[in-house]
């Protein structure tokens, strides 16, 4: 077992443990909230997990919004839902203090993801305790009642609690923690919970866009959602990369051809495509697309500096995954998802296996997905592969090719950039409201802190970044191995107790 | 409209009315008999036509083989029906002729193409009569009666008219004609109708072996299917192409990985497989494996002459097909397929168009045609396929590889070789029986006979000509236009006519 496995482990037993020498009267508060009334939270969790919330059923997310509103109003939260037409409702919350020094806002989703029953233990929407991980062991036991000891690698199942309704829970009881313990905030909370994210955030720019006047004195915006590191330490992540790409097919003939009657006279397009693609990168993963890395915009050193703590994890994912070599072996995944990537997620041409025929299909195409870093433009980006392709002698088009143009050119390839994506986000660590979020969150963690310049992952958070102009981190609350989007979705519980320590923490920090 | 076609065009009227200077006895009879008998022969034809010949349908396949066989008997023949155990009969039959001076032996196959009726015209089993192409705009019209004018433009649409129950017809006629005008047989002959040809010939191996006894003391085997050339010439062929393939699959991570949280990291097994695939084969066509071309047994200085008398359909083929380039350029596709093709059949990996999704699929994989010529062998065509996977720094599994394999080798591939296929057939042009039936096919047609060295598309003839070891020439009668294996299939009346001709001639050729 690797040096490194074993910090691994380690740390997940810090997280759950963690009592610091700088602990903080907020820590000391949401502590004592959460030994006072453990069995209470658990309960209200359940109940607020037991509500079916995909974003389709527009009827179960609106209870699930009146619901979520309902609690924080009897907080002194100034509630209301804003809508749009066609949309589901943002659950939105105001908190004023007197003399605040800044204003913060949550985004947090209280949607989740499709569910096909058949493939849960107990069914998505009857959440039930284990005694820990159910692939690990872990069996069914009652929920808690008062004064009974509530060990923290148990994990509550069922849908959304990972990703995203644990955030909630640990907000709602940080606020509590602090009202109990009379701590006032330090900053003004808003609340901003969308009800569409798994079904693609397809009205988030016209709620933002909408309500901007409502938005406008946000100093820095908290996405909690997504998991902590797989080193189960604590995390803070300043970014996302952005995501486009295209789809790409080569033409032989206008027909399927017998393979015996024309093999080696007619053009393949499978091997036309293959020669195409792998003109594109070389072996060990770099693209070699002209100019492709051109426009990233660098790291700061103290980003890097950052980087470069970062738990080592290549070789446990190795490992996992049965890799023995990976693309630009040698950097780790942090510093590599830090990069654009062009990848092939799909490749057709004729059929294999029982399907396969004797012929030289007509066509091969390829999907290819492309994703961005700060300072990539997803069209800018594409046109740099479609110079690619014309340069490997491609004629381009962007409909089917007619007979003039298949006698006129002898390669030829359409593109089809419909889904054109967006760009990267990323905030810089040393903002001063990022700065600030950084040191509270530091101070009360006992093992370091990873600062993650940016998940390999997309999420449209270039929408309050370079839209809105706003610092955004993402502070994520729930466990690594919460199998978020698939079935079985979990929350460890040691996670939603340093939820409720991280938001009482953020909520109560100084300038 | 290129020269080449107008001499297409041309010979497509010559094939129709063709009077050679060289008109021999026998051609002076089947004229006859055709001009006093034709509306007869267009009504045994339907009769044949409408009578279900699905390989799998064995009640029918039954009832073809007993007609077919009586048809004969009646004529003189010593009928039987070779049988086989779960096997479709062999509708054998012999005629003997004192001092004959060969055995010479007709191949036809009598069950056809699986039918889709809904897709038909008339139905399948419907044969009707048609002025000309019905693509063409040719009309529906009655069969004649006698005394009419019978249209060698003329079609018969209906299932197996063009393949491939167009020879029986044109056997029994020229039969038929022969005795009328009392013109004997110079050779013995033997009729071999296969019935399941379509369904891939399984049983007719263990038939041949079976009755290898029957089968001792034939000169030469003619195979009586497939089509005359596309420019109407008519043609001998002399081999076809073997036929072998694998398929090949490589290999990324256990699971598809999320395209963000590992792009640019993980391998990508799509782009893998490119490079792997475009290693095979320059833009040229030229397969780059090493060895590829080795064993190909070149063609006589004769064969190389006829070669180069073939028209070239180059031009009128790249047109149709839409094609600016072929491989091998400035080579024509007669010696294109004269030489082994490496041809990729199908690609998959993930998905593409709308079920594309953001992830790193965990497998590629190519389904590889590979094509032989004389002197290839199927198996040690595959080793060389997998030498220069190897050489290409990939580990080779016959199974999925377990976790250790994963971990250990860096580079995975999996070949399936199941499919082994079997070596290409050539006979030499030279063999006496082969001249002799190439100087009477010459003599009496006006046009220029094509003698083709093999065909690019492949049948199990190597079972006559490496495993009972005796000549085997292809005797095509029907259109190439015939719709052979589609809906609509057809026979061309000039292309029965000239069958007749042709059976007749090759009944009473001499040494």
């Amino acid at each position: 077992m690797g040096k490194r496995i074993i910090l691994a482990l380690l740390a997940g037993l810090i997280l759950s443990s963690v009592v610091s020498a700088e602990e903080t009267k907020s820590v000391r508060a949401t502590r004592k909230w959460v030994q006072q009334n453990g069995h209470v939270i658990l309960q209200d969790f359940t109940r607020l997990l037991s509500m079916p919330n995909v974003a389709a059923n527009r009827k179960d997310i609106r209870k699930n919004a009146e619901y979520i509103s309902n609690l924080f109003q009897k907080r002194g939260f100034d509630m209301q839902l804003l809508e749009l037409e066609e949309a589901n409702p943002i659950v939105y919350g105001e908190y004023k203090v007197p003399g605040a020094i800044r204003t913060l806002c949550f985004y947090v989703h209280y949607d989740g993801q499709p569910v096909d029953p058949t493939k849960w233990t107990h069914g998505p929407f009857n959440p039930v305790l284990y005694s820990g991980a159910m692939d690990k062991g872990g069996k069914e036991i009652a929920l808690p009642g008062k004064g009974d000891k509530i060990d923290p690698e148990w994990r509550i199942y069922g849908r959304s609690a990972g990703d995203d309704k644990a955030p909630i829970i640990t907000i709602l009881n940080a606020v509590d923690a602090l009202q109990s313990s009379k701590i006032g905030f330090t900053s003004n909370i808003k609340l901003f919970f969308e009800g569409e994210e798994e079904a693609g955030s397809t009205n988030l720019k016209a709620h933002l866009l909408k309500h901007k006047d409502l938005l406008d004195d946000i100093d820095i915006w908290l996405f909690c959602d997504g998991p902590v590191h797989q080193s189960r330490r604590p995390q803070l992540v300043f970014g996302v990369r952005g995501v486009t790409g295209m789809e790409v097919t080569v033409y032989g003939a206008t027909r399927a051809l017998h393979s015996g009657h024309y093999g080696n006279w007619a053009p393949v397009p499978g091997q036309m495509l293959a020669r195409l693609i792998a003109s594109m990168k070389n072996e060990d993963g770099k693209v070699l697309i002209d100019n492709f890395y051109d426009t990233v915009e660098p790291l700061s050193e103290f980003e890097r500096l950052e980087l470069a703590k970062i738990p080592n994890v290549d070789i446990q994912l190795k490992n996992e995954l049965g890799l023995a070599f990976t693309e630009g072996e040698g950097r780790t995944i942090n510093e590599r998802l830090l990069l654009p990537s062009l990848t092939i997620k799909g490749l057709a041409s004729g059929n294999v296996g029982k399907k396969a025929r004797n012929v030289i299909p007509n066509t091969a195409t390829t999907a290819i997905g492309v994703r961005l870093v700060k300072g990539n433009d997803p069209e800018d980006m594409l046109d740099r592969v479609e110079s690619h392709i014309r340069k490997q002698g491609y004629h381009i088009v962007y409909t089917e090719p007619d007979m003039e143009t298949r006698l006129k050119y002898r390669k030829i390839a359409k593109v089809d950039r419909r889904r054109s994506g967006y760009i990267a986000s990323r905030t810089s660590m040393q903002e001063p409201n990022a700065k600030a979020i950084i040191n509270a969150v530091q101070n009360f963690v006992e093992d370091e802190l990873i600062l993650m310049p940016a998940l390999g992952g997309s999420l449209p958070l270039y929408l309050f970044t370079d839209m809105l102009k706003k610092p955004a981190i993402i502070v994520p609350v729930a466990n690594h191995d919460n199998n978020q989007h698939a079935a079985n979705e979990n929350l460890r519980i040691a996670n939603l107790w340093y939820g409720i320590d991280l938001m009482g923490v953020i909520m109560t920090m100084p300038r």
